[in-house]
């Protein structure tokens, strides 16, 4: 089986590189290849079982998409994506990595002939959804994002149900969560501080809260995220039907139950190290994100998430930390 | 104030054109200039006071697109596409005329600079939704197309919602309803025979009944479309908030109600030609259409419709036959 992961140099993208290689028979038949791109060149994976390939390229640029789909994956995984701050404050850059890149994936898939027809799972967002909203989202609730970023990926999910009904491809849309705890340094996502403050107090280090604590929102773990995938991948899309894009189960808590989170893991010293210090301009965002869903579609489709956000702080401390907390001593 | 109508050659286009023409105070100002565009050059209508320019142009071709806004129209009505059938039946010219031109629109606008920033009004449909459905579809519920066309119009939607919040121009998307009575010639919709049914027997001619008499739809007529356009293009937006893309009422009636409106206006004579001969094709399809709506947004912002599938029937015979029922004698 061969498996190609777009955008395999972003976080989620390497986790789940990793994945594969620690588990090569995790969809259910062996990894006989894999390859790895991104817009730089992603570094190979050490692994002993099965070829690996990486692939620098623009999928913006439809000859660059063509070449990427030129091995014919059985299995593609397309996580290339220009975060949500960036699409925001560059229009131009979010449509072509977000817009143009998937549809040029997609157009690839359709043009490459010979009954080519992988499974195709694609990384959507639940930031396809914008306020006012329901005290929980339910499934059949609509797309009306308030950012750019949402937009592609809404209309990316669009084109993956029609090119999946087409029979040119077999596509999931996974809408993830907001990830929660992002290791490694802040990047330009706007809700980076649901992850801040609790990585920052972790390592010791201050952490700035710019929201109030009663502000409620969505979270999985980088770990559930890459689960989302793999059974994304494997699932019998049969019992899916046309409607191929499914909102990920999460855990939905306030920031002061984060705060709680923190406590229960790392004590008062970690709480101590958050800053308060409320930014009007991100405040307006947070109100229109989604604070809780329903998705009892994906719930009923097998797809298992964190029961706890203190789970989602643990998930941290092991995956990340090797099961330590604080400074190194 | 200058307008632009693009599908200007296509029905509800030309009947567009006639009411400005007729009515050239309608937008509350006076119409000073008038750009009809198709994909070939569509007649330029009989008026005395304005000037009309007509062009001939591909919009999934940016160049073609920028020409079409090269005036800086006021007011932008973009209503041309390829209809389902021919979307469905041919797959790249249905995403190069509903997709990219509408995207090349779209752009062609936001590179034109020095605040450009028109009322756009844009056509989208109720083949946005696919089934299953809720008996009546609310307002925030999802569009999962079950054609390449609603897929198209669902993301031409997304997009003019975001190009509205980026300030980009003032968008209106109208889902308008199945329109009925069709006049003319039958088009490559699928739905055609909605029309067929009550036109042809007006006429005096036969026409055949593919579904069973249990069927509902939503229909509105080619008079109340042009209506949704107009008020759409004179609506206060800042009432409108950032969901752009608004559901149209209509009249949710099944074939035995459409029947029913026939014999009234038509008598027995006219029922008596339709020939029932059921195509399982069309059952399919027809099976995953929407049959009723509550469109309260819409509704509540000032857009009106038929009142009844008799009226709609009515306003066939006053439109289009000129008050008369039957061949001519």
């Amino acid at each position: 089986m061969h498996v190609l992961v777009t955008g395999a140099a972003g976080m989620i993208g390497q986790k789940l590189v990793r994945r594969i290689v620690g588990e090569p028979h995790i969809f259910g038949q062996a990894v006989s290849r894999l390859t790895v791109h991104d817009i730089v060149r992603p570094q190979a994976p050490e692994t002993t079982g099965f070829a690996v390939e990486t692939i620098a390229g623009d999928l913006a640029d439809a000859a660059d998409a063509s070449k990427t789909i030129a091995g014919r994956p059985d299995l593609v995984f397309h996580l290339a994506a220009v975060v949500s701050g960036e699409a925001e404050a560059d229009f131009e850059k979010g449509y072509a990595a977000n817009f143009d890149g998937t549809r040029n994936l997609l157009e690839a898939i359709r043009t490459a002939g010979d009954e080519y027809q992988p499974r195709f799972v694609f990384s959507s967002s639940i930031a396809v959804f914008g306020a006012p909203f329901p005290r929980q989202i339910p499934d059949d609730f609509f797309c009306t994002p308030l950012t750019s970023y949402g937009t592609q990926k809404a209309a990316g999910e669009l084109l993956l149900s029609d090119y999946t009904r087409r029979g040119i491809l077999d596509g999931i849309g996974i809408r993830l969560p907001t990830i929660c705890v992002r290791p490694g340094a802040p990047n330009k996502a706007a809700s980076g501080f649901f992850s801040n403050i609790i990585r920052e107090p972790l390592a010791g280090k201050e952490a700035v809260l710019p929201v109030d604590a009663s502000v409620r929102h969505w979270f999985a773990s980088p770990r559930s995220a890459v689960g989302f995938l793999v059974h994304g991948a494997t699932l019998d899309t049969e019992r899916v039907g046309p409607r191929r894009n499914l909102t990920m189960p999460g855990v939905s808590a306030t920031v002061a139950e984060q705060i709680e989170a923190l406590r229960a893991v790392g004590g008062d010293e970690a709480v101590a190290l958050i800053r308060r210090e409320r930014d009007p301009q991100i405040e307006r965002m947070v109100d229109g994100w989604a604070r809780d869903f329903a998705p009892e579609r994906a719930l009923s489709l097998g797809f298992t998430s964190d029961r706890s956000f203190e789970e989602i702080v643990r998930v941290h401390v092991d995956d990340e930390l090797g099961g330590e907390i604080g400074p190194p001593t």
